[in-house]
């Protein structure tokens, strides 16, 4: 049996997983239903907004995804966790222009409903970066 | 005796007017000696970089700074909890150039140590804002 810290872990990279291959449906069950979303310059966004934001990164012409993430620790009270995270990400649109690359760090919050890991709060600090290779 | 909830908002209290008074030995004493601030754009800043920046903001030609900060939520787990809030945050240069004026969210991991809350991981999603009255 995992450990609270492996299946946290595993979330984390299935989420990765699924995010590159556009699998809103698996990226949506990691996500419990109060979570917030925190970005700098925009208003707080819950599990609804994110939803759509999935799915319009499905369609045909939406940019391809590449994501890198460095866990720096896992910290595990109960049924709560905290996780901060090192995370690259690169955006490649479909059209050929310039890929847009962003790094930074995220804190998250986690927590267990009914035996299994969710993300609950997301702090984003992600920012612009020179995209890898250009 | 006040509750986990209350001591985390008094601790708020306190960190937000000794930062306003330039008393960094009260805002030092607020946090955990292996605590983590990260913000976008930036390396993760730990309490000795913390405390040197401090130090620089109490000196007679450093700028004023006033803040308004709301809780939107705590959530204790045990000798664990976090935090998010609002956050407005306004520094005034003392040579009267423009004031710059930043907001948005902080997500924030606290932890009780000997009995006392601490503040422990610290994510900053500030982004700058209009100055009030500019």
């Amino acid at each position: 049996m995992q450990s609270d810290e492996e299946q946290i872990r595993s979330l984390v990279a299935t989420w990765m997983a699924a995010t590159q291959a556009g699998d809103a449906e698996t990226v949506l069950s990691l996500i419990a239903d109060d979570a917030v979303f925190l970005m700098p310059g925009r208003p707080p966004m819950h599990k609804g907004e994110f939803a759509e934001g999935m799915k319009a990164q499905a369609s045909p012409s939406a940019p391809s995804f590449e994501g890198h993430s460095e866990i720096q620790e896992i910290t595990v009270a109960g049924e709560w966790a905290f996780m901060w995270s090192k995370l690259a990400v690169t955006v490649k649109p479909k059209d050929g222009s310039a890929p847009m690359a962003r790094q930074g760090h995220t804190l998250t919050v986690l927590k267990k409903q009914a035996g299994k890991w969710l993300l609950a709060r997301d702090a984003n600090m992600l920012a612009p970066s020179n995209p890898a290779g250009a």
